[in-house]
């Protein structure tokens, strides 16, 4: 175990794994913070945190843009930033070359930073689009790598 | 790899680990099993089961509160508990403190058990939105940990 | 970390964890295809691409049953395929008999591959629900051995 950690390949992958892996989880506290400024609940239990009232209760269990803005960058980090975290770990095994492997884990991480800013401020596409596609190739290249290792070990 | 299995930390986070995924897992015959009784799907092919008449297949293709909560608990379950086990392995590898870990996935573990029973029971809030802020501050100690073992290896 | 390439059933899980994962991930270009073709987009910035017309823009974001069938489907998988990749490398590192744990890979692996087919072309139940039903028993077949091997270490 103590020989993972020599690895500078696996050194990397904690810390660039670890960064994305924060980053999706602060979507969460984000996407109450906008429930709570706009708001707009899910729940009729967290709208009674609000007002008493049965007929406002009702009524802030309802959609906002910013609300479902947040959500959908919090999905699309779920649809990309695990699968990553999981090929990286597997990608990291099979001893890759590092500045190749570090190449790979940086670009990931700035294009998922990007494209959060994109996302959130709602910038023109297609700047969110490409910051998405680049994420994805990167994590596909590193799929390659894993499955090639295993066939021509 | 005989000697992960020796490691105190690593065999916690695999017990641990595994409770909660297989506890995010019973979300999904959950949330069917109140489709089924609720009579509200998805899909017109699964509406098609219950009955054949085109008319009904329509009508059964629509939204119930029951259903829509046990999926709003799956999803905050994917969103909590995936970087868990994520954050969680990459911690083990890093060698903790075996007291401090198990501290950490135990609270984890009951953070969640109980965030599922306050939110399928709608539970007065703050219960939900406690249990669910204690089980991102345990991932977020985790993530602080190994991005800290990284730097100063 | 040599050592874990040499092991038999780590590189099966990294070869069908990986093939998975890839396929989760391009559920990711399946949803965007359906979005352009139907033009059916989820943000206003996303819709200003096929019309710089203020009306046009708003009536493109809709919903379409292809682009939510996709995005069904996609759901599915994270809630399926990242739990199995998590417990199968869990599994895989507890020192199961190979053959035994080539089953389980491949099986999930077929039963995910033919989910998919049976989602996006709307098959008539219970051919879903049965590769679904398969590709969990799978999953908590290996979840049972991994808590089965750390008890009785």
């Amino acid at each position: 175990m103590a020989s993972l950690m020599e690895d500078e390949v696996f050194r990397s992958f904690l810390k660039y794994g670890a960064i994305v892996t924060v980053k999706l989880l602060l979507m969460g506290p984000l996407t109450a913070y906008y429930r709570f400024t706009r708001k707009a609940f899910e729940n009729v239990e967290d709208a009674a945190v609000h007002s008493s009232k049965p007929d406002d209760k009702k009524r802030l269990v309802r959609k906002d843009e910013d609300v479902e803005r947040a959500r959908r960058c919090h999905q699309n980090d779920l649809e990309n930033i695990v699968p990553f975290v999981l090929i990286g770990l597997m990608y990291s095994l099979t001893g890759p070359d590092p500045s190749w492997a570090l190449l790979h884990f940086r670009v990931f991480t700035a294009s998922r930073l990007f494209h959060t800013v994109a996302f959130i401020h709602a910038l023109p596409q297609p700047s969110r689009g490409l910051s998405w596609i680049l994420g994805l190739l990167t994590t596909l290249s590193m799929s390659h790598s894993v499955i090639h290792s295993v066939i021509f070990h």
